[in-house]
């Protein structure tokens, strides 16, 4: 439905104005918890989210803003939706969303149900799964592979970073609005995964073939552990496939988004659909 | 040689001694340049440093560390080499490094001559080349990539992020040891890769050919261009190879610390040398 009164909106000119605050205290994970909300910048990844079915509950749009069609049917989307259209200052949105030079356009999106229940594994041939993944960079970067790789979405095993803050965000370049997010414990995600096909799989150094033309399988889920101390070595043991990449130098591991990006090419390479 | 007196070491207990200011101010890149040196933390790096001949002018301990037989290694080369050993408390530690918990030994290194006619090109198969990159993180994970493929070095051309930061330190996991760094413009970069063998390969949506058993040749150079913009096409239009992973989903680009491994790793087994 649109609104009749699509072009009034709130003008917000203080910092101390409360809705400033509660928006910037989403940059906290225990506000996003609180709230049930997140944060997006950037007038391209709100229009990923838009052109993927996600419309922000209120949209904040700078004072400084050049006008562009992707922005005005941003407006049109999140008023006929019922939400909220903020005009702000870029002071106030640098505040908001913590950035030195920010975004004209920052959204509020009610976070989505990351329960393992919601994937639906047939629909993609690979998955990503990151255990107790603590760098939210990493985690972004690791959406942004799976979007590129054609992944479903990436599963968190374990106490991982939160694929909702501003860096994850960010880093996930509008994945975190394509890839399916689910989050579970080892021991919900080890019945869950045998509970229908799937070859699960894991770069490591134990009992390992090497990763280039191993047998994968789809649906495959492919993970990756710690930043620091790598998988425990019951879940490696857990896994139909250990693979390595080989490692030239005095290095013993990769980067984790890396690992899960040589290792998910690998595997789109392997399941035949690997050219471009 | 060693010295006599290798267990007289300055016990440094006040926030404002002026070289915890000055190790503290190594942070910062225009403190680094006028000093001409850099700050690594944790007792491996330091001791991968060590093992590839770099031994740091300064060596500060924590005065809460456990006693280590590499600790000793370090503190006996650092002595040995006429360095300086300082104790100090885990919070002026945290305070020089910007971490909240701090390694137990942090080490002060004289940069390195990051000059192209420092490398030797035949020394490596492969070489990373980055353009403009700005995070220094990703700066960092090239190297540790770049480790593990076998790589002889990170080229930097134009304006990229310091390789001597803290984060891009951190982030070579001790590459930044073991990778040569060259740093320079592309007016020089070009004729210098042009005066000898060597094969200029860039991802790129330009006129390329899927990257996978591509035509790879040794010394091949893989470049990668600035996280937002790219390469510029003067850049792409120089190289032998453009190149292409495949992107399945609605983005049209890869982080580009990952697109440098994907790539890389690519490489190493079209050279032939891509098994564990």
């Amino acid at each position: 439905m649109t609104s009749p009164e699509r072009f009034e909106r709130r003008v917000i000119t203080g910092f101390s104005n409360p809705t400033v605050k509660a928006l910037r205290a989403l940059r906290e994970k225990k506000h996003r918890k609180a709230a049930g909300k997140f944060l997006a910048e950037g007038l391209r990844l709100l229009t990923d989210a838009r052109e993927c079915g996600h419309v922000p509950e209120v949209l904040v749009l700078s004072s400084k803003r050049d006008p562009h069609p992707l922005l005005t049917a941003l407006e049109t989307a999140v008023e006929a939706a019922g939400g909220e259209v903020i005009e702000t200052s870029p002071d106030i949105l640098s505040k908001i969303t913590g950035k030195d030079n920010p975004q004209a356009v920052a959204g509020v999106f009610a976070e989505f149900d990351t329960s393992l229940g919601t994937l639906d594994r047939s629909s993609a041939d690979i998955w990503l799964v990151a255990q107790a993944l603590r760098d939210p960079g990493n985690l972004g970067t690791m959406l942004r592979t799976g979007d590129a790789i054609g992944a479903g979405g990436v599963i968190l095993i374990d106490d991982c970073a939160d694929p909702f803050s501003v860096e994850a965000v960010r880093a996930s370049m509008g994945a975190v609005f394509t890839q399916k997010i689910a989050r579970a414990t080892w021991n919900e995600f080890e019945p869950w995964l045998r509970s229908a096909k799937g070859q699960l799989v894991a770069a490591s150094l134990r009992d390992a073939q090497p990763y280039r033309g191993a047998p994968y399988a789809a649906p495959c889920f492919v993970m990756v552990g710690n930043e620091s101390r790598g998988l425990p070595e019951e879940y490696e043991t857990a896994c139909d496939l250990r693979v390595q990449m080989p490692m030239k130098g005095r290095a013993d591991s990769l980067n984790a988004a890396v690992a899960a990006a040589v290792l998910g090419y690998e595997v789109l390479a392997g399941l035949g659909n690997g050219q471009a």
